[in-house]
């Protein structure tokens, strides 16, 4: 519709940034080398027409979106997974691999998505040698295909509640599975619906009669040459979701199905062949995998975070609106400085959970390496570290996807820009892997310990250091260690007013546990309070550490957008700062006009910092993102795509509407 | 499933509710009458099969959507309208028709919204009195299907910058309408798609070169026998969108397509035959369609919270998990204080803003009295007034849908819970008719400006008068009265803090636009201070009136939500009252305490409150929130319906997934 290469809009913005966009694109790669990888991968997957929809998803129906689905699951696994070596575990896995782009010829996900990122690290995590060597195999050359289940119809959060049973049948030497009642029914699990033949259940372990807790066992829910369910198996799809929709996530309930003795995962504890049941290793390995994952939420929160901010801000700089001046033509919104206050901090937030993500990625693998000399001693720090900043980290950014959503008006409720689906991707991420009230309470409890610890002289792990000084807080200091000192205090204060509380309601007659319930609004708080003091922290060492390797063009960058993103934060918490620091009024307009000049500062390179991404069109899916900057154009273009439009009359016009018309109905 | 025709868990809550529900259900519909006449029609459409989906409509494609849409379209207009006087204008509009649920019917919206939304009414408003005869005759039959078209691709909130062309031809006597540019395309409206034959189009009116702004146009877009588009109309639908999918959203081009003349609807303007310009009429009697469409919002947006707060309490009652004391069952989850902080809130929400929407259609009833009596003093506070409160009764009652949906879980995520389709309704009112934070800087420059006749000494308006008293706040008052005063103050005290800016900002060099600008973030903070102080004490106003009149049981219910509502907004703004106010740490940690003790009080009332919004099931479409309670059972009937699960084995598992897991591909 247009010669133009790009909108001269966006070609303005390039030719003005301040710094080199390759220079920021290798540093959030974790290296030039691992850029050009990716690049080479990207070309290879997004330039085959067959990975490619005609329609786009958004116009199918439920069904034909996981048809699709497959289809492409496939072509992709094809393409890539047997030409690449394929990640077995943890020890493969890379900060690089953070930012793999391939999984984007989905808008939505992947139905095989459980099988590398849950039934493969199960069997790695929990089988013994023999059963990894046996499933393994099996599972990465994709002779089966697997899935994980734990969540039930009635249970989640709680895994003791899980009614799901494997009872012990020494005669046979076999599990016969059973679903008691409709609420022990698995429900949710990925590629469950439809495309899993194998499945590892969480259940209740019983052996003549006695409960032995929550075990895993690989059951066949599917025969291998017809793909029926097998006998006593009872599974299918749970229906369509906010998203996720061609995950393909199903449920599963057992009529008295035998499994083998040995499809039980027998590396933590075993039954024996006539029963005997054997705990021979330390439990506390298994809680590695759960801290891992909680690690990849909080860079799959600021990934999507940085595909919504490279949207509205490329968006924002192509749609001219209003008038800033009479007589002058409508501006750029992106110079409106209520928008770049909607935008710019979805950049930094984006940066600040990034280098937190590889900060904590190093932090656990650290950790892992200890643990296997037999180290525990970081765990429960590691455990409240990754629970809150999972829970901090998917909220903020669902919260800033969705504000770059709307930022773009009326153009980001179209599916075709790809905001609403991003948001409804990212807010999954405050529910799955540890609901986040639920996080945030077991955060609480291990500062609370922490508080009792440190007030007994016992020294605290280094995250949670700081809350061993209870002095009060000095004179307001404005710089940004200043600031970030303050909101440690606002942490101890938030704590020790927490802890308060539950002591008052527990005098006052309540028992412990219900002072804990009355008293835990305020604890979350304080759970809160203390990520928030780690991820300033931990953003402000990182980017004095990278300071001294980039250029000083990007590190100035680097540098406004960290402050920016200090004293945005202490501009939102300005209660809880006025309450334990000595914030006053005047220091806090002295703040917001420091915020509204580092806007005007970051506005000149609010493009070049959504460039250095580096997302592709094909990762976008973006009418109003592409690199372009045709917004129009795209629209226009993806509504004629519409199966609605390829038509002029619609066949309900014969069939209704005219009737009604012309008084015939 | 059960034969049990309510879940205990809820019949208990009910059993133990200290109030009569049936007495709230009468006030909230403004009468029992009112109420009885809900019911009767609700009786008549609800109870029809043909208006009842098989196959739940999130499993169709964009274009099933449509056209079973279109279906239950008519026969829902065969039945309700052709029997039901139909409501052609402002009066005969009832505060009781707030409370219509008829179009419930469709889980999505109607694709005839637009006709007795918008067409018809601007007919009513803009047309003069033959215009009016000849069309509303035919609409109202539904002769003719109409809808309304103003924004274009490039161009929404600056009506001027509108370029949809209509040149007046003195020889034929007739408009051409043209579309200049790609970005001059009409894209939004709803019906404009495959539904509509008819558009009220907005305009640039021209005549002999010259220009007289923006003008409507009636004009035929679709043949009435065939439906094929007329000559030089291009038109077709936008595609997929976050939710209003059956709503037929749809774009519109003109290549020098004909209208005559008195297809312009002449109330305020008119062209005579030579050409000739008139303007006969007030300009401002055509802002209060606009005023009125904001009014309609605020109580839209506290209709679908209070759906989703009757989804999350009722979810939250029968929903077991976890344990408060070891060794007792799972409690219900609405026992533990953080769900009762994240949901209670939302009933107090839903009241504030239904009772403020009553209050608010009244002023605009008495307004609209005065202006026929050529009164307009009262316009401006009007205008600024519905401006704020469309925005923070978007924004809150948006946030805290989500909140309920989130606080279900992952069952949340459903879209059998209906929950994410009322958050996407329910966001989309955060942009159109006005996005918010440009309604907010229209509000603020009310304020600014009565800031200043203020200092003038001129008195202001009822809502606005307390912005002339600038003594600094008294000792903290902890009544809810003195909350109240305190909002009063920090409203105050903003507007003078940005004020200030503004000022500093125009001093320091900008120019006044510029400074404007740089101060914006400031000044919507000063705006929504306003709107926050006009809610609270707007609501605590009308519980007083309606006090009078209840019951005292329900007094007692009523007066608890209030009193939680506002010491839950001052913990919220704790920032802004320790600025602007005299409030201290101890009052801080006592409005927690009076907040926590609150939340026990509410609790056995919880689903007695949302039960009195008097939702059938088939108004709530919701797995979670049935009246019997029964989640699971519903969960499950629902993934039933999937029509991937009518099948044992999908036919990709032939074409995709067996060649692969046999390594054939």
């Amino acid at each position: 519709m247009t010669s133009l290469k790009v909108n001269p809009d966006l070609q303005k913005e390039r030719s003005t940034c301040t710094f080199n966009i390759e220079e920021l694109t290798n540093l959030l790669d974790t290296g030039a080398e691992h850029t050009a990888k990716r690049r080479a991968l990207e070309e290879k997957i997004f330039n085959l027409k067959e990975l490619k929809d005609d329609v786009p998803e958004e116009f199918l129906s439920h069904k034909d979106k996981y048809e699709n689905a497959i289809r492409k699951a496939v072509m992709l696994h094809t393409i890539v997974q047997r030409n690449d070596p394929i990640k077995t575990n943890v020890n493969n896995f890379d900060k690089s691999n953070f930012r793999s782009t391939s999984n984007s010829i989905f808008k939505d996900v992947s139905p095989f998505l459980l099988q590398f990122s849950m039934f493969v690290p199960t069997i790695v995590g929990q089988g013994d040698e023999e059963q990894r060597k046996y499933w393994l195999e099996r599972a990465l050359k994709m002779e089966i295909i697997g899935t994980y289940a734990q969540t039930e119809l009635g249970h989640g959060t709680f895994i003791r509640g899980l009614e799901t049973e494997a009872t012990y049948d020494e005669k046979t030497e076999e599990f016969i599975m059973n679903s008691p009642s409709l609420s022990s029914y698995k429900w949710w699990p990925g590629g469950l619906g439809h495309t899993s033949n194998y499945c590892i259940v969480m259940a209740q372990l019983k052996i003549k009669g006695k409960s032995y807790g929550m075990k895993p066992f690989v059951v066949q829910i599917r025969d291998e040459e017809t793909h029926m369910p097998m006998p006593g198996v009872k599974v299918g799809e749970i229906g369509a979701k906010f998203a996720f929709n061609t995950a393909n996530n199903g449920f599963l309930g057992f009529d008295n199905v035998r499994i083998p003795r040995r499809h039980m995962l027998m590396r933590f504890s075993q039954v024996l062949k006539d029963g005997t049941f054997k705990s021979s290793s330390n439990p506390r390995l298994a809680y590695g995998t759960m801290v891992m994952v909680r690690v990849t939420i909080v860079n799959t929160a600021c990934t999507l975070l940085s595909k919504a901010a490279t949207i509205a801000i490329r968006y924002s700089a192509v749609r001219h609106q209003s008038q800033l001046k009479a007589n002058e033509p409508e501006p750029q919104i992106l110079d409106y400085v209520t928008q770049q206050h909607k935008l710019f901090i979805s950049i930094a937030t984006s940066h600040a959970y990034m280098f937190c993500s590889y900060w904590l990625w190093d932090l656990y693998t650290n950790y892992h390496n200890e643990q296997n000399d037999g180290n525990f001693e970081r765990l429960p720090e590691l455990h409240a570290l990754t629970c809150v900043l999972k829970v901090i980290s998917s909220t903020d950014c669902t919260a800033l996807v969705e504000r770059c959503r709307m930022s773009c008006g009326g153009h980001g409720y179209m599916l075709s820009s790809n905001l609403p689906q991003l948001y409804s991707l990212s807010t999954a991420a405050c529910t799955y892997e540890g609901e986040n009230t639920v996080l945030l309470l077991q955060t609480a409890r291990a500062l609370v310990k922490a508080w009792d610890q440190a007030s007994q002289g016992i020294a605290l792990n280094p995250t949670m250091a700081y809350l061993a000084d209870r002095t009060p807080a000095g004179p307001w200091d404005s710089s940004l260690d200043g600031i970030i000192k303050a909101f440690q205090k606002v942490s101890v204060g938030k704590l020790s007013s927490s802890v308060s509380s539950f002591h008052e309601y527990a005098k006052s007659g309540l028992s412990m546990e219900d002072a804990w319930n009355k008293a835990s609004v305020q604890l979350i708080g304080a759970a809160e309070a203390y990520g928030r003091a780690v991820v300033l922290s931990v953003y402000k060492a990182e980017i004095e550490r990278y300071s001294k390797i980039v250029s000083p063009s990007l590190k100035a960058v680097l540098s406004d957008l960290l402050e920016m993103y200090i004293i945005y934060k202490a501009l939102e918490k300005t209660g809880d700062l006025l309450l334990y620091t000595q914030l006053s009024e005047k220091e806090v307009k002295a703040l917001q006009r420091r915020y509204e000049d580092l806007l005007e500062k970051i506005r000149p390179n609010a493009v070049g910092l959504v460039d250095a991404y580096d997302y592709r069109d094909e990762v976008l899916h973006s009418t109003l993102g592409s690199y372009d900057g045709f917004a129009y154009e795209h629209l226009m273009e993806e509504a004629m795509k519409s199966p609605l439009n390829a038509e002029p009359v619609n066949q309900s016009f014969h069939k209704y509407l005219k009737p009604l018309m012309k008084g015939k109905i």
